[in-house]
């Protein structure tokens, strides 16, 4: 990421008292002057606006258009809007949104007020909305839409195309890029693009015209291996089927774009050490705020607690050797440092499907020998500044200076050394524990660390000292 | 991210040895075989080849089909591929490629090899692709392809109809899904799509069924810039003008996610305090793994020095009281890991819009109370912690334990608060200096507030305990 150029449009704030006066005056004349902006702008301002006039400025756009807006507004915004509304007057805008996106709307709302709405659509809606609903919102089946296109594969170019034109008509507005073609039984035998279909001579059939391998994925596909599947093979749709090859959905490349963008988020506030926010970071409170960093800052306290009872052990070198303590923050964050670099490699790599679980060993040969120059280059540094010091007269270390330098550099080494390990490794045991490898967050692995990291340095100091400054 | 139940298919590895075996008994018969494959899979199929095997595999494929496959497959092989050509042979390959994709595959090249391939192009096809090698990849310019469809705004639906179709049957594969109007100069007035001009009415004009408000960006404008619009608007093609509003070419959605994944990548390893890597993890050598991390090691080893010139200053209390020395991993890494939680709060809140400079303070405020209550928490966790051990005569803190324990608990509410403003500050002030906010790394960020959280800790100290154990 490169600094950003795009300071959000102003737009918005900018209408913000037009479109009050407006509101207040005439409001039948929203609907014309906005016909020609973007949904997304259009939820812009309704997020800009205060909150007694959304509900004015909705019914100002009409149902349809305000079906198209609800779809890109703010979740908490949309749900507060859609429960202050009675039952008959909220179905009658969902009964507007994409299935998919109607679904979505629903899910947010409590259980009563959506059931409430779901009685309130035709049988249709309510029962295609209610199996979306049924899916869980982390699969295929709960990113889908149920608005496909589909033909059967015996007819001709002619035919499949005025099918198309009047599905088109019908007011399909998604998903209309690939055209799946189907056996008599509904089943899935092959997929041509639209321009494919334009492109091709009048009179041929269309089985011969599809391409008959189709990635497909089944209902219960997590949402990860959706993506991945769109991004390998470029696709702008990915139909969704059942065990028999039937057509159930398809999922569209923009819902799978959210998808990454939410993941990216959720793995960076991780691999921070902390639990997800389920909200943008400036829409959350305190109290959520505190609560999902307090949980795991108390488990890494606690974790960190350890060096206090491991370095109880080494009470007589500090007392000895007062000046040992100084370099404690440098030996316990190399080890950190180096853990979490380690780390954020493999989770990357393994989120991107490069790295599979028996790759493990194939990454400790490539971490044991780069941990080890690692540790050689700090090592040398910190040597080379204790001495330097000790030579310029800044701190005096004593007869022994050159002996705590050595101890220094060497357990760097170690601790740079083990802190690559277990780093690298770290993501791959809780993989195999079947717990989120991104949950190895720089802190979890710099905690894990540290312990070893006092326990080698002191050690290291024991074997050095010992006779001379220790007894 | 939760566990992924997709491991890589084996497809490739199964085909090898027949694979092999069809190459030398009948290569005529590989491109009928493998017609109906994605080329996604059958770059993955490439890539398990001994190497000695690719050139014979390319070419019992056929031009245009290689050069499909060409657009998926690895980059360093393709770059290896393409160099073992004759510039003639490799120029016919790349001919048949989408100019994007043909620009970024010369892109790869030696600039010596590039030339000649370009030079053995039809004259339209070199200027073209010298065009989009001017662009900087990471701009809108870098991305784009000069393939798209446009109508003159004044045809009607049957005309623009047989003219998309014309574009289909001469070869476009990409970018047909948005179609642009254009007034007689060639700039861009409006927009539909294939769907939309399927279902408009027969005769309509163009102009009259296109919208008027077309999202545009010109092919400077930064790629982070590009997916943030694409995410936005939903958009499966992006149009890119020059400053007459003219036509440049098309961003697609496919392209944009490449650069979502890629950007994830990058601001992840960064965030684990290294320089990101150009290659996947897996490719990259042990010397290109030890330089990208070895550079950041260094310097923030050379910042934790400095911890080692603050405690010199506390020797007196240590040599007091050596079991201070306890506790400085434990505040050291409290202050470090809140610190970090709100770095990776605020760099991804950056890096989605959702935060501009200009909002630095509003985060102040709502950092200051929660890092107060994270460092409340904390604090009463390590005094329970102290006071307990003292209690159940686990070790013995002497005396004064009621005071080493207050001196910990209220040095962790001051290091907690100060690393939470400390850590969600940074990105701010290094975006304020122009530098990337996603390079205030969680290590950079524990680095930054070790040394006051020693300061803090050993000033609290020696107030509770001076003139009594320590004078």
């Amino acid at each position: 990421m490169t600094p950003q150029s795009n300071e959000k449009r102003p737009l918005a704030a900018l209408l913000v008292p037009d479109l009050l006066e407006l509101l207040e005056e005439a409001p039948e004349s929203l609907g014309p002057q906005t016909e020609e902006m973007h949904p997304a702008d259009l939820a812009d301002v309704a997020e800009a606006l205060p909150e007694a006039s959304v509900r004015a400025f909705f019914a100002a756009l009409g149902k349809e258009r305000a079906a198209e807006v609800l779809e890109y507004l703010d979740e908490d915004l949309r749900t507060q809007f859609l429960e202050e509304l009675t039952a008959r007057e909220a179905a009658s805008i969902v009964a507007e949104m994409n299935p998919d996106e109607r679904a979505d709307a629903l899910e947010e709302l409590d259980e009563e007020t959506a059931d409430e709405i779901l009685s309130e659509l035709e049988p249709a809606e309510k029962a295609e909305t209610e199996r979306l609903l049924a899916y869980e919102p982390d699969t295929a089946g709960g990113l889908m839409t149920t608005e496909f296109v589909s033909v059967n594969e015996d007819l001709d170019v002619e035919a499949a195309l005025s099918s198309v034109r009047a599905m088109a008509r019908a007011g399909r507005r998604e998903a209309m890029y690939a055209i799946y073609t189907t056996d008599i039984l509904g089943r899935v035998r092959g997929v041509l693009s639209l321009n494919e279909l334009l492109a091709a001579p009048e009179g041929a059939r269309i089985a011969d015209l599809a391409w008959s391998e189709v990635v497909t994925v089944s209902p219960n596909t997590l949402q990860e291996e959706v993506s991945q599947l769109i991004s390998n093979y470029d696709l702008v749709t990915l139909p969704v089927v059942d065990e028999d090859r039937r057509l159930l959905g398809v999922v569209t490349v923009d819902d799978v774009i959210d998808v990454i963008q939410e993941e990216g988020t959720e793995d960076a506030q991780k691999f921070g050490g902390m639990e997800a926010l389920e909200e943008p970071y400036m829409q959350i409170g305190l109290w959520q705020n505190v609560r999902k960093r307090g949980g795991w800052l108390a488990v890494l306290a606690v974790g960190e607690m350890l060096t206090a009872s491991a370095m109880a052990n080494y009470e007589g070198e500090i007392a000895g050797v007062p000046m040992l303590a100084q370099f404690i923050p440098l030996v316990m964050s190399s080890g950190g440092n180096s853990g979490s670099q380690a780390t954020s490699l493999i989770i990357r790599a393994m989120a991107l499907g490069e790295v599979r679980l028996g790759d493990w060993w194939r990454i400790v040969l490539r971490e044991l020998p780069a941990g080890f120059i690692l540790g050689l280059l700090l090592g040398t540094l910190s040597v080379a500044r204790i001495m330097a010091w000790q030579a310029m007269g800044l701190y005096d270390y004593g007869q022994y200076s050159t002996r705590i330098a050595i101890a220094v550099g060497i357990s760097l080494v170690g601790i740079v050394t083990f802190g690559s390990i277990t780093g690298s490794m770290l993501p791959f045991v809780l993989r195999r524990l079947g717990f989120d490898p991104a949950s190895a967050s720089a802190p979890f692995v710099a905690t894990l660390v540290d312990v070893s990291a006092i326990m080698i340095y002191f050690s290291m100091a024991y074997l050095m000292l010992s006779g001379r400054l220790l007894n």
